[in-house]
Order: structure tokens, then C-alpha cells, then sequence
């Protein structure tokens, strides 16, 4: 693995449905300088490329070495490109995001899946032979998966997709993906959303409500809340079985809504566990404000870096 | 990975329930002798490491630097240890396996879990980011699973247990691990006699029965296979989601068992599938009768060495 500018401050550059988070990050891995924009999420691809040039200069400073990009989708980092994506970002699969990016800078670029450059920060502490799984479950479930200390990307950089591993609990419902039954359409937060409805026959706007109700008593929406919980321990700890991992971590807005989530989560997951494993747990990331970042900017030094006004990867 | 012996012949031992397969491996990987002895399944500990030497010797010849054992159960090669294992082999958990060799017979041992070892003749033509998800469908469901052309061990050796994924398939069937709804509950060959028993109401006395009857036309026969087959091929799918490998091996005797099964399985995993994979197969392993035995003389030049009437581990 190339390691490059630990001697210069980098960029990193978040890039989520509605902003862009901006930092530029010193040789130590303190942030220097931090900015957030507006995402033009409807304005296609180029308008997203010109808002994230945009963040990069509003936190650059002299001696800056690169850029490293996180963003929603499936990302090919080899490529420097969007391999696919949500509509969240209108236009946004098929983007050319380094070689986009490094042009309008003039800085070399190297970009990822955001949630692969955020469980990135979670790995210190890990051995060359450790094994890790993070889960991110938010809008979607996602994740990564690490294994000889190395982010694994997978054929067409789809490692860490965790949402689309069969769940019990979402026997016979769709998924995102066009496959039915898969663990996202049961345990991401819309979907606990749309299992509340479908169970209570009352509509909730958003997950937060059905935690709020859940609070005040209603049964059926903790069901809802404790079946995408065990939905995720259950997965989680059935791929812990396949692959041994050392550290288990389930980040996103989804764990947060409250203890009775987590609780239900760990109890399925420990039920899971083969007996050489029955001391793991899953834990709640490290993480902090800055880890997206943070993460973002640790790709300029463990990925390709993309030049500016070619298409070619530095050697 | 220290690599060792290339410039001298292996002995390569694969410990089954049964019996056990040795051979001397030369330095071009072809095997120079072959023997195969009983195993002592029920003498305990000593009487099989016992016979483990004595089939090494009978292969043995000047120049022969180490001996390389591929066995069942969760073993552990940093250890050279028996960390768990079922009772097919009597007092076999806990067992020292490599140093109890490596005492008895002067050579250093080398010993890994007998379906990594057979997994590992199929790495060959990956890439150095190759991932490789291995099944082996047989009285259990094992399996392997390789990233950056590594093996992957995990925590306590366990990794590659992949027949203690969830399975929708074996929702509420009691699974050998303890835990209830495991992918080898229902896809497992004593699994689908099992199935087959509980919807036909006939009884079976072993996997090729069910197979003969479901050749001539019994539709509850059929109807057990093609179930362990979906349930595999589902969970191989979601797999294949979350880590992106580049290739998907199904090994074990129960995908021999027709055609019905493997398009079955196949049907199933091509299912589940995100569209950046949809070009992946599963396929039949290359192996070949002496798989097993160049498995485990290969272990000798990829895991630690363990020295005769030592616990120490070659430098």
C-alpha cells in the first residue's frame, strides 16, 4: 500500500445527499480549517463536481498535497469513478469523480464510498491480521468490511454491502436493490418507517416519529423498532460466524434512536455467535464529528491518487 | 507470508473421520507417493496422532522438510491447535496437533482446518486483491473465505464457517451450533434427508435416497434438495454482496448429487445479487482427487511450522 503526503496537510471532502463537508487536515490529523456547502443534489453531475471544488478551496491552504473524496454510491477507486448510485445525487452513477475533481483543483484526487473512508478510522488498534466489520445503518444499510488490515473494495468495489445479505425478517419484502427479502428492507430507517405502517395501519412521516411513539407506549411501533434491530444482530452476527472478525462496529442514525434498539440488536447478534466467538460484541463507533472527514482525507494516503488534466493514476 | 521448502519435497496429510490421506508433495507440486490409512476415530487423541505419523512415514523419503496436516474442526495454525470439534473424532478438541506431530516424527508440522486447505488450491489466478468466497456443502456446510490472495482465519480460526449464516430456508430448525435457523439446518446432507423425512413423512436413511427418489419422480424428494440448494445459493448471493468476491467456489458431495441441485443453487444466488455482480457464477472447484493432500502440503509453505519437542514456532 503507496503511503504519500504524511509530510503535507490534505483535504478531505464529504459528500453526502445535502451537503458537502470540507477539512483540511494536518500531518498529525488535527483539522486545520473546516467548511460546509450546500449539495446542488438536483443539478446533475457537473454541478456537484463545481460545489466540491468550491469546499476544497474554502479550506485549501499553501503546501495542500491532494484531495481525498468520500461519497454516497458505489465508488471505483481505482477507476476514480461512480460505478452506480441512488437518484439521491441527480446524475450522479457513471461520474468521473477524480479526474472531475483534480481538473477543476489542479490537486490529485483519490475517493471511496463514504462509508468504507469512515469505518477506515475505526481500524487503528487492529492487527495486520485483524478482521473487522462495520455496519452503517441509516437511509440504507451499508457498510465495510476489513480483513490483514486492508479495507477489502471487491469485485466492482461492492465489499460492505451488508443491507443486501438475506434477513429472515424481511422474507417476501422488496428491496432497493430489485432482489426481495434482503436485510435493508426491513432494518433501514424507511423501512422500519414502512413496517410500523404496514403493522399499525397508522402512517408516520419519519422514524423519528415511531421512536417518539415507541416512548410513549405504542407497541407496534416498537415492534417495528426492535424487528429491524434484531433484523441487523441477526445478519451481523451470521457474518461473524463466515468471517471472525475482531471488532464488530454499527454506526448511522438508525443505533441512535434508543437503548431498547441497541439492547434488541446485541441479543440477536450474540445468539448468533458460534461458541468460539461468544465474547465479541458489537460496538458503537469511535468516530466523532470530524470522522467523515477525517476518513476522507486518509484515502489520499492508502488509495490511487487521480491526476489533474490526465486520466492516468500516479505511480 | 514466509514461504519455505519450494527447494524440497512436503509430506501433506488430510485427516478425515474416516480415513487418512497422505502424500509426498514434490517441489513442482506433483505427488511422488500416496497412502491412505484408517483412522481411529474412536481411540482418542494420541491413537489418531499416532496415525497421522504413520501414514506420514509411509510416504516419507530422504529430503522430505515438513509435513503440512489439513483437518476437521476449528483449528488454529498460530497455535497448531485443535480449537473445537464435533465428536466424529473422540477427545479430538484441545488436541496439540501440530507439536504432538512434529515429536513423533521429527519433521516440523504445519496444520490448518481441512476446507481452507482444499481452498487454497483454487486461489491460484486471483489477483492480489482477488476475494474468493469457498462452500463446502457436505455433512456440514464449511467454507473459506480469501481476501488480498490471503486466507482468512479470523478470530479463533473461525472464519469461512459459512454454514452458520442465517438462512430464511431454516427459519426455527435447531442448528448443530446451538443456535436455531442456520443455513447447515436446512442445507446440510443429513439436513435434507431430515427435510425430506418432516414433508413426505417417509423416512430416509441417508442423502442418496432422497437423490434415487427424487430421480424417479418424488416431488417431496425434489422439493427437499431443491430447498438446500436456494437456501445455499441465497446465502452464498448475499455473501457475495457484502464482500465482492471474485470468484465463488461450491465444493462437498452434496452439489454432486444432479443437475436439479446445482441450477437450483444457482438460480438462487444469481437472484440475490447487486447488478455490478451480475456476471458472477459459482462454480464447481477445479480440485481433482488429490486436492486434499496438495491442500495440505501447501499449508507448509503459507502458515507457521511447529518443531519437534519444542512448543516453540519456526522463525
Amino acid at each position: 500500500m503507496t503511503r504519500r503526503h504524511r509530510d503535507a496537510p490534505v483535504i478531505g471532502l464529504d459528500l453526502g445527499g445535502t451537503k458537502i463537508a470540507a477539512a483540511l487536515v494536518g500531518t498529525d490529523g488535527t483539522v486545520l480549517a473546516r467548511r460546509t456547502l450546500p449539495t446542488p443534489a438536483t443539478s446533475g453531475a457537473d454541478a456537484v463536481l463545481d460545489a466540491l471544488a468550491q469546499a476544497a478551496r474554502a479550506v485549501w491552504a499553501p503546501g495542500a498535497a491532494a484531495i481525498g473524496v468520500a461519497a454516497a454510491g458505489v465508488i471505483d477507486p481505482a477507476a476514480g469513478t461512480v460505478t452506480s448510485a441512488t437518484d439521491t445525487i441527480r446524475g450522479w452513477a457513471g461520474t468521473a469523480l477524480a479526474t472531475g475533481l483534480a481538473t477543476r483543483t489542479g490537486l490529485p484526487v483519490a475517493c471511496d464510498n463514504d462509508v468504507r473512508a469512515a469505518a477506515a478510522t475505526e481500524l487503528a488498534g487492529l492487527g495486520a491480521d485483524g478482521t473487522f466489520v462495520y455496519a452503517a445503518v441509516g437511509t440504507g444499510v451499508g457498510g465495510a468490511v476489513a480483513a490483514g488490515g486492508r479495507m477489502l473494495h471487491g469485485a466492482a468495489g461492492i465489499a460492505g454491502h451488508l443491507g443486501h445479505l438475506p434477513s429472515p425478517e424481511a422474507t417476501g419484502l422488496p428491496c432497493t436493490c430489485g432482489a426481495t427479502g434482503h436485510l435493508e428492507a426491513i432494518a433501514a430507517g424507511p423501512a422500519i418507517t414502512a413496517h410500523y405502517g404496514r403493522i399499525s395501519g397508522e402512517s408516520a412521516d419519519r422514524l423519528q416519529t415511531v421512536a417518539e411513539r415507541a416512548a410513549h407506549g405504542d407497541a407496534h411501533a416498537r415492534s417495528a423498532i426492535t424487528l429491524g434491530a434484531r433484523a441487523v444482530g441477526r445478519a451481523l452476527g451470521g457474518l461473524a460466524n463466515a468471517l471472525g472478525p475482531h471488532r464488530v462496529v454499527v454506526a448511522g442514525g438508525v443505533p441512535g434512536i434508543g437503548a431498547p434498539y441497541w439492547e434488541a440488536l446485541c441479543a440477536a447478534f450474540a445468539a448468533e455467535l458460534m461458541l468460539p466467538l461468544r465474547a465479541l460484541r458489537p460496538a458503537a463507533p469511535n468516530g466523532g464529528a470530524d470522522a467523515a472527514v477525517l476518513g476522507a482525507a486518509e484515502l489520499t494516503r492508502t488509495l490511487p491518487l487521480h491526476d489533474p488534466l490526465t486520466t492516468g493514476v500516479r505511480p
